[in-house]
């Protein structure tokens, strides 16, 4: 791991780091917050996934988590939403490959040799992290947007590695949206029964949670009905699964949204994370 | 005033706007945040002016001002840092003409015509907010590094018209600096005695400042050789200037330090705008 920059941040360090990926078969770039409290111990580690045409730098630097993350002594990861670069495959839409990998495995041309951003997220880079830096084990998992979208599959999937999870405005049922079908079926093919796998409310019906989720969404996000926040909600009605969804009011899909309720996120995590007496 | 963008953010509302300003002979761009308590009261401003190469967006987004502004019941304007456009001069380098007006009013060519930045800053932008939102008449003043340097200058040089100043890692004392020699040359010509009104350390020097005055300073800042702290500190100490200057153990010259401290400031700035009984 080659350090890209470092800052002292609300009284721990904000870095940027570039590896080389093996799951990517490319050099990937991402932002890790270390809170002054690993100085002394190790601490648990939050997950933020970004949304589309978002790189590592969008949340590190408009989203204001670092404050709530010195206080909660929780680390903070934001890894690329794509691996990038010469030799990796894109399109010229802003919501297909680079900047859109969509946190899927590819397994189709031209995406599938560098389009691993499940495995990239939920095992390379997983592992990388707990061995170079102090973390203790305790993972938890948010996103915003596509990102949203990738913390709730995630966690579904691997409920043993992720203690807590929650999502700013996620794309809730991708297999039913234009935000998703487009990508599911350029990336996996158009047999839509290998895209289940990928959708936040096939997955939390199928599977349900083991713990309880919280969801904040936008009355007035511009994206409404490409995030389908309704498929999920219905889910959760129906399963009985322990939420919160917050329908916030006046609220767009932008960073201005998300930092405004970043501080109860990291609060929500850190009360999951840190388990009893913090 | 044309509203180009406005989100909501912490309960109040974050709106950047465009007018055609008369000072600069040209639109200008500006960015407002006013909290929740402004859709009942008028409320006080504080004024962030931006650094080198930044214009009204970096610490909109950044600087994380907006969630502490909510709180204590302040506005908060981020103005631009210079004319822009088609028309405008422009140099090559990023520490002259567009993106580092200097805070100054110009008067040789090519700059004159619309390098306006002081009176812009002082008059047209104020009288324009006074009309347009509800501020009460009681205004603050901060900004970075070149911001610094104007926020300082301008309070200095109008203690009728600022309650309050403060700075993020000022340049201190242009007049001696690299940032600063080579912007008033080309701005106001060879003749240093017209450049005296523009640096801080000669002001408060020959004026001193009605109140306190805070100043953070990241003591890794990677310019502190150009932001000459030493020049201000100096004068404090001589004219026994009530003032508050934090030399902060690691923190460089990048938004994580100032956002690291915006609360202290807007905090610091409410204390003095509110007067007592908040």
């Amino acid at each position: 791991m080659e350090i890209v920059s470092q800052n002292k941040c609300f009284g721990g360090v904000q870095t940027v780091y570039s590896h080389p990926s093996e799951t990517c078969g490319v050099d990937m770039t991402f932002a890790v917050f270390m809170p002054p409290q690993a100085r002394k111990q190790s601490v648990p580690l939050l997950w933020y996934l970004s949304g589309l045409t978002c790189n590592h730098e969008n949340a590190m630097t408009k989203g204001g988590f670092q404050r709530y993350a010195a206080e909660h002594g929780l680390a903070v990861v934001f890894p690329d939403t794509s691996p990038r670069g010469e030799g990796v495959s894109d399109d010229n839409a802003y919501d297909l490959g680079q900047g859109a990998g969509f946190y899927v495995n590819a397994t189709r041309a031209p995406w599938k040799p560098h389009f691993q951003m499940y495995d990239y997220i939920v095992n390379e880079l997983r592992e990388k992290l707990q061995e170079a830096l102090p973390i203790n084990g305790r993972h938890g998992i948010t996103g915003h947007s596509m990102g949203g979208h990738g913390a709730l599959t995630i966690a579904l999937r691997n409920p043993s590695l992720y203690e807590s999870v929650s999502a700013f405005a996620p794309i809730a049922n991708p297999t039913q949206s234009d935000w998703g079908r487009k990508q599911l079926s350029a990336y996996l093919g158009d047999d839509e029964a290998s895209w289940a796998s990928y959708d936040a409310s096939i997955l939390l019906n199928d599977l349900g949670w083991k713990g309880d989720i919280l969801i904040d969404q936008g009355a007035d996000d511009q994206f409404l009905d490409l995030l389908r926040p309704e498929a999920l909600t219905d889910v959760i009605a129906k399963k009985r699964q322990p939420a919160m969804i917050r329908m916030q009011d006046g609220y767009d899909h932008s960073y201005f949204f998300v930092s405004s309720f970043a501080e109860d996120h990291v609060a929500w995590h850190a009360e999951r994370l840190h388990g009893n007496g913090n």
